[in-house]
């Protein structure tokens, strides 16, 4: 027997026609691209995105045709969000911070007709453009007098996005959409090959949305003014344009400037309560503010997710700033949000540094979000802390298969592994310990290659460490420590591995250090760990010759 | 395009299993019949209401059944939502209050075949039975030496709860349901007719958890201590049971004393952070505390509804105790949600006086349900805190149907006109100014029964009162004024109808006074509107002879 309640689907237009009839007033602040401030609210907003739908359709635009934008946090990308899904289309963030050949295959992958750019990218587009060739329209985020100059292919359109508003009336009314229509596309960043999209529901967005306003997690009410300094291209800042419009909040957008001193200047003068980014912005805004003296006026809470939040972080927001630091854990097939770290009963009577132990870790499974850890074939593992296995998640906005993908990336029982390796302790706090592919096996065991990498950077000659699993006949795998040295240091490999005594078991250590004048990175400042497997896989190690 | 994410229905089982594995320590406490406290968790909850399931299905409960409950706030009400609910029948939570009458009607209406009652409603049952005999077992929320006597009618069986959950096993794993399923059923108190009955469904309850538990709103968290004292058979205790554990927050379940001593020894031997109650519940507390000069250790908020809150509640609890006392709106149909109170930006730049103002309304819609007024025509009327007209909602977790009627209950549009006349301001806060049926038409205006009512009120002559349209020629209706005089006092109609000027437009003020011993109440100790309109309808007013 079904229940007598009135049935009506989750859609993302139903966010902003929220806003824009309960929070009206509520401000969307930008920073633009030309560095001005530009104001608008929800109603603003609601009415321009219904009026860029009227343009998208007279561009063309179709359901499911997927609309791409290269874009900064502003509220055209805003308004690109709410009026592409809204009329059942699916926007398709691109990351700039990609090669131009990856953002040609993305936008192919995603079969994207139209861009929508800021004035920023406009060399990245005349580099992409040639690559594309199924990309018939470039719009570019801008009055008619600001328009540059973009040479593109034969058959391929430059536009300007305030002229086709200007153009456009706003009589369109949001269509009731299957609420399992898609809705937005994000690519992972792909480390380990090309980029995978993830093609996000109106019903997954809806319920991320609910979810990551619980108190426990972003908490976001209508007296909050939100900067998310992650970018709109980074799944979806993390669901905040469509959280804080749900509540009311207002959404302060930074634009293209994410130096200490431009956030510090954004939260100030527009008296930010909440913002969400990486550590490396974090420590940014930081080392800003201790070399100027400056002060966070209303800041209360800085949200930090990405990679690991360093603990120093955590500790001198706290002690020096007053601002509570919150650790979250997520990635693109999850919305993001996975996990969120905010206190449990009985924590109040913890020491101080129990406490901080515990913040430290990404914190607990969103509700609505399930995970555990298992080994490698597959049976559960105890949540002790301790024990670390393979990080599985299940829910209501994870990831069932990529797009274009002939398989399900979900196992038999609907769990999808995350690559990621973790504890999770008794109060159910997940702590990540490495990526499955960098963990080293030896034995049958597992050994953390972030945890030896932690204790070679505390030594005072290293500047940078990685550990690689190189091939042992007995023990399958062996730890291999492969260092830079801080300039004008020396290295003794010797003093370096008696540094790990008594700080781990005694089997991890690893086997020999191998010294080199510099590591290789990815496009995006990580460790490139593919290509140092590749060349140090089958190292030989002395021990291998016993 | 669809997209590509887990597809999982919203079930109530996923909110106890997801507490049971993330929060399983958090305490469900709960005051039993007998006066004892008894103490238990989310693993335990959880653990007992599969037992439960597996116990009903030896019963032969079936998918759709209705398991009807005459219980207080205690664990085991607790193991029978989610027993119920999670195997894919429905829980029927029947008033105590109701006459013996009303209950047998719902129960027969529903189809209710098996009930399950604390020992305090033993002699209800005993009056019930013979007037249900589709009901064919009887089980008493006792352990076996608790068991009481009680005479059934030939076919009827008594059980014991705690026999049953002995002889049951919990190898019991919850079915995936279809979210549409029905999960619960609770009936209208019916002051116009007979109760009607709501259908929820799993969907409709998982969402107005979500929805409920934004910090705007209950905004409930893991470290929050939650006392219902709102009844279980009262619209699900508001949603308190689905909501607290959705997010690993402490229940402290009051059981049957709700006086005011009861709720403050358990408020602070308990810990309680936040409580939910009718206005009368809080004039007991207040009372109580006043005549003993006690305190509230660890009270943080008290949300008021049910009906509107005295403004002196709100102003006293949050002077003398440091309580913030939340407004709310809903009813059955409501889930029970509609409206709360939370600020809104720029009102920390408003008076006190503008700001107590707002609190005493019943606040904003809460993201999920949409609501506006109309006149008698459907127009939607302005916002602007002045013009009233009916109110609508339409919503996630609002109901279409009655249970057994033959048409929705929604207009075209899928709006629910919910018998309520309301204001609502620029800021979107709603205030109730009447029911639909009470207001006093006069020459194609409306004129709010209750301003007037509160009028009377505050004369020092006057004990209660009411206001009832009487029929006029000219003007279709106009107010008549019914009171009741304090003892020993003597009211002067002249007198009394010279408190309204200046207070209301001069053509609201009632036209003649009618002084009475007594008004009529209903069950719930309501005015009896219905009763005084069909005895004052056609007085004879003296103006009417113009």
């Amino acid at each position: 027997m079904l229940g007598l309640m009135q049935s009506q689907p989750l859609l993302i237009s139903s966010i902003v026609t929220h806003a824009a009839r309960h929070h009206p007033h509520a401000e969307v602040v930008s920073r633009t691209t030309e560095g001005t401030i530009h104001r608008t609210n929800y109603a603003g907003i609601e009415q321009r995105a219904r009026t860029l739908a009227r343009a998208l359709m007279r561009l063309g635009v179709q359901p499911d045709d997927r609309v791409a934008t290269l874009a900064w946090n502003g509220h055209r990308h805003l308004e690109l969000y709410y009026a592409v899904s809204g009329m059942g289309a699916i926007i398709h963030t691109v990351n700039p911070r990609l090669a131009p050949d990856d953002i040609a295959f993305v936008l192919n992958d995603a079969g994207s007709a139209i861009i929508f750019a800021d004035t920023t990218f406009v060399p990245l587009l005349a580099a992409v453009a040639p690559l594309v060739p199924g990309v018939r329209a470039f719009v570019i985020l801008a009055d008619p007098d600001a328009m540059p100059e973009v040479t593109l292919a034969p058959g391929q359109e430059l536009l300007c996005y305030e002229t086709l508003l200007a153009d456009a009336d706003d009589d369109f009314a949001w269509p009731r959409l299957d609420e399992l229509q898609a809705s937005a596309l994000c690519y992972t960043s792909g480390t380990t090959g090309r980029p995978k999209g993830v093609l996000y529901s109106h019903r997954s967005t809806v319920i991320h949305a609910y979810a990551i306003n619980l108190p426990d997690v972003l908490g976001l009410r209508s007296v909050d003014r939100v900067l998310p300094v992650v970018p709109m291209f980074h799944v979806n800042a993390w669901g905040t344009p469509y959280a804080a419009p749900m509540v009311g909040a207002s959404l302060i957008m930074p634009g293209r400037h994410l130096d200490g001193a431009s956030v510090q200047s954004l939260m100030n003068s527009e008296r930010v309560t909440i913002s969400a980014g990486v550590p490396t912005v974090w420590m940014g805004l930081l080392q800003h503010l201790r070399a100027t003296g400056g002060k966070l006026d209303t800041l209360q809470r800085l949200i930090c997710g990405g990679s690991a939040c360093p603990p120093m972080l955590i500790d001198t927001f706290a002690q020096d700033y007053g601002v509570r630091v919150d650790h979250a854990w997520g990635m693109t097939e999850t919305s993001p949000l996975g996990t969120y770290y905010s206190p449990k009963p009985g924590f109040e009577s913890l020491s101080p540094e129990d406490v901080k132990t515990l913040q430290y870790k990404q914190g607990r499974a969103v509700p609505g979000l399930d995970m555990k850890i298992v080994d490698d074939a597959g049976a559960e593992l105890p949540w002790d802390g301790t024990t670390f296995g393979n990080l599985m998640v299940r829910g209501h906005w994870v990831t069932r298969r990529y797009l274009n993908a002939e398989a399900d990336a979900t196992d038999a029982d609907g769990w999808f592994a995350t690559g990621d390796v973790s504890t999770i302790d008794a109060h159910g706090m997940m702590q990540i310990t490495d990526r499955t592919k960098d963990i080293v096996k030896s034995g049958g065991e597992w050994i953390s290659s972030i945890a030896l990498e932690n204790i070679a950077v505390d030594h005072p000659d290293v500047a940078e460490a990685a550990i690689v699993g190189a091939r042992h006949p007995k023990w399958d795998e062996r730890p291999l420590l492969i260092v830079v040295a801080k300039p004008g240091r020396t290295i003794d490999p010797a003093d370096l591995l008696a540094s790990y005594a008594g700080k781990i078991a005694k089997w991890w250590t690893p086997d020999e250090v191998v010294i080199v004048e510099q590591l290789p990175h990815t496009a995006t400042g990580k460790l490139n760990k593919l290509a140092l497997r590749q060349q140090f896989r089958d190292y030989k190690l002395a021990s291998a010759a016993d």
